[in-house]
């Protein structure tokens, strides 16, 4: 037997338990009776207490190492190993015990912080926030073994590299230059808006729209699903079954839109990812900033992109005749292109969106460096918001409660979001130069820009890291430049 | 620690793997993209092994035989151990790569079944068939201690206690009495019929109303879901997660209609089992047949009766306008009544339900006699349709191909429809003598009955066996007599 081979039952129980748990997320997200979760989430904690068992043993430990003095192993099989030694060292100075309870509080969390926010109710929430803090702080301390700042880890896990250090002047650059940006654009006239928003859009109809425009964009339905949830979110069991959600509002049509071209970027990099590691520990995106730079380059580079809709807009405008009749192609343009400082992140513009990024990052900071309780945190919210955006939330559900990842515990994720978009903007530049996107999307035809992220990043899944994937198809490092000079280009018109 | 808590955590694994596969079952059957079944079923073979093994194993032995030993148990506890070490011997003769094989096998046949079904091709499902036969005959083989014929070993894994003889007996009656009464009845005129048959129910306004309906009869949205499946099925996690699925068609509003009742009267049974046994061995149904009896008792006791319609014919009447203004209620129950001879199991009346039920009886004993082979079966099959029913199926999927049930391997299954029919009725009229049904559904008040129903059976899940709960509350032993006079009396009128 191969070493690799040895490694194999380990790794199929790994992917099995893994199938099992995305399973019950998934439909805790989308289907599940509200009353089910306290129940659930008791199988959910043993699972995550078996899936924690199938990641790490002296009996894998040895294996693993065995493997990884094998210098006849696959280049895939080897980033399999060392993605899994990695893991290993960071769970297996958390008890199972711990690790145990803190992925049944996650559970209860969730659905604490849906009703917290449905009621405007902070009180609802803030225990089991408070509880989630504790737990991963404790998690980073056990596993701080260089005496770096706690939130630097978690900043690792989602984007290898990626320290509080280069995040502050990452986002520094990103506020000298856009707010003075943000200060000259105009907002687009009440008049113009209402003409959109004003309107009711049948749900039924937007789903059959929002269907066909993920067939457009190469979303494959006999590989994927597309469902609904509060929160539009992603999830892969491997690259023949790649989920997605949309939410829908009556008055709202563009909000979906964008949703559905958003998460249609993440599933095209899901589907993307190459048969041979699919259903291995690798099998997943690169990083987190990674995955949200693909949903980015769909939604913005691609969906706000004016040539993008010139052959489908009167698709648009046959679905919704009576409501988009009067609505010019330029007025549309305009009116999911404009700039305005807002309260919710998921519903921000280009410009605004890394502001919004900014307050969670520096709470975050703040949290992690015990400068801020979680009673403290709403008016710490508001004031930041005041801030950077010049606004304040009237209301929890507007501000503090507006987002699910810290109820699952998912600090340190934030940042992707900006770092996703300017990894986008720097594929985008470097991309156009190779094929003529402008044809691409004019003659309907998206495949060539589909397959040149599957050849350059989709189909590696993890087995490169994202600044390795970027500088291969870029020829340069990670850079923000392409990101600024985009925004800066698109808003001073 | 107590015997009984050695055996906790143990329990708890067994359950969340249960959890697991069913979560991922209900995903196959009712929303996972046609293409995902390969890698899919990867992830489920893995897990019914883990399942497998967290069922049996030497550790698991020794505590249940010390909890067997244990006079201090209580009544629930005794029930768990004593279904577990059933199920241990069931289990452990059968080696755990064989096991997980056939469940790999489940996954793939289900699917080859259903495009079979679809595109009537025979030939597609027949190899996955004749795969799912030779492991279930194996599977018997091990487990034939006691020297009796394998398919008894099957009817008794749905039924305790029944056997071929028991059920030759059971169904000899009924063909005895029922074939009479079918040729005297008369059938519902075609221009009836058609008056209801010939028409569009809108699937959406079909949803609301049969949404409605469940409530009406007790499904508590709060801890349930209803969904769409091509097979109408129900499945639970727990007593706070209950899933019904129905399929709709655009001409046929009654078939959505009962299948809903049926399915909602198997889900207030997985909603009556107490909280004390949800989320244990014992927190199902009894049997397969007491389920079915209820399921039963809905559709036809209840669902079939027209003081059910009465105060609530004119709300369907109101929901479908255009369609039934004109079809009067004296109608509307001719047509949800009629009997007559139909190729369709799922769609049989009362009368000639048990008919179906006869011939894959029959067959199922011919396969396990090795009196038949896969290649023969479609013949088979048609040729006992022609001799019960008097009418031949002109294709396999009307044929052969009609039911699920074969491709997970479910031989000895289908007799509990009879005898759940059976138990309904035995059921119907002792607590007919105790309630007054009528004024209940007159007063559209359902709740003296599902208590009725909660306190006799409900309510002890599987701690108590079908035959026992039977006789406790109707103070005889299981009989088809009630069935049998009820079917007669109905049908001669």
């Amino acid at each position: 037997m191969s070493t690799f081979e040895k490694l194999k039952p380990y790794m199929s129980k790994r992917m099995a338990l893994t199938h099992a748990l995305t399973a019950i997320n998934w439909d805790n997200e989308t289907e599940a009776p509200t009353n089910a979760v306290d129940l659930t989430s008791n199988a959910q904690g043993v699972l995550a207490g078996l899936y924690y068992e199938s990641v790490i043993s002296d009996e894998i430990k040895s294996v693993l190492l065995e493997c990884k003095a094998d210098d006849s192993l696959s280049f895939n099989e080897q980033a399999i190993v060392k993605s899994w030694l990695k893991s290993f060292e960071d769970l297996e100075v958390i008890p199972v015990d711990e690790y145990t309870a803190f992925n049944q509080l996650c559970v209860k969390s969730s659905s604490a912080w849906a009703k917290a926010k449905e009621e405007n109710n902070y009180e609802l929430f803030k225990p089991y926030l408070e509880k989630a803090i504790e737990y991963k702080k404790k998690f980073a301390t056990y596993r701080n073994k260089d005496n770096k700042a706690l939130y630097d880890i978690y900043l690792d896990d989602y984007e290898e590299g990626f320290t509080m250090e280069i995040l502050d002047e990452f986002f520094d650059s990103l506020k000298q230059e856009i707010v003075p940006v943000l200060a000259k654009v105009k907002p687009v006239s009440k008049g113009l808006n209402d003409k959109i928003y004003k309107k009711e859009y049948p749900i039924e109809t937007q789903k059959e729209f929002n269907k066909w425009l993920a067939t457009y964009l190469g979303f494959d339905f006999d590989k994927g699903v597309i469902s609904e949830s509060a929160h539009p979110f992603t999830t892969n069991f491997h690259n023949h079954d790649v989920r997605i959600t949309t939410h829908y509002n009556l008055h709202d049509v563009v909000n979906a839109i964008f949703s559905t071209i958003h998460e249609t970027g993440h599933a095209i990099y899901e589907f993307g990812v190459s048969d041979e590691i699919t259903q291995t520990p690798v099998g997943g995106g690169a990083s987190m900033g990674m995955h949200e730079s693909q949903s980015r380059f769909f939604e913005n580079m691609i969906g706000r992109n004016k040539t993008f809709w010139i052959p489908i807009y009167s698709k648009l405008q046959e679905t919704f005749k009576e409501q988009l009749s009067d609505v010019t192609l330029e007025e549309f343009l305009e009116v999911v292109n404009q700039a305005e400082p807002g309260l919710i992140r998921t519903e921000a513009d280009e410009l605004t969106y890394c502001l919004h990024i900014m307050v969670r990052y520096e709470i975050e900071k703040m949290i992690f460096n015990d400068e801020v309780t979680v009673d403290e945190l709403p008016a710490v919210w508001n004031a930041k918001y005041q801030e950077y955006l010049g606004l304040t939330p009237k209301t929890d559900t507007e501000g503090i409660l507006q987002d699910i990842h810290w109820s699952d515990g998912g600090f340190g994720y934030f940042p992707s979001y900006a770092l996703g978009s300017a990894i986008a903007a720097q594929l985008y530049y470097h991309l156009s130069k190779e094929i003529d996107v402008e044809e691409c999307l004019l003659n309907q035809n998206l495949k060539p820009i589909v397959e040149w992220l599957k050849s350059n990043i989709h189909q590696y899944g993890e087995t490169k890291k994202m600044k390795e994937l970027v500088e291969a198809a870029t020829g340069e490092p990670f850079t923000a430049t392409y990101y600024i000079e985009y925004l800066k280009n698109k808003y001073s018109k």
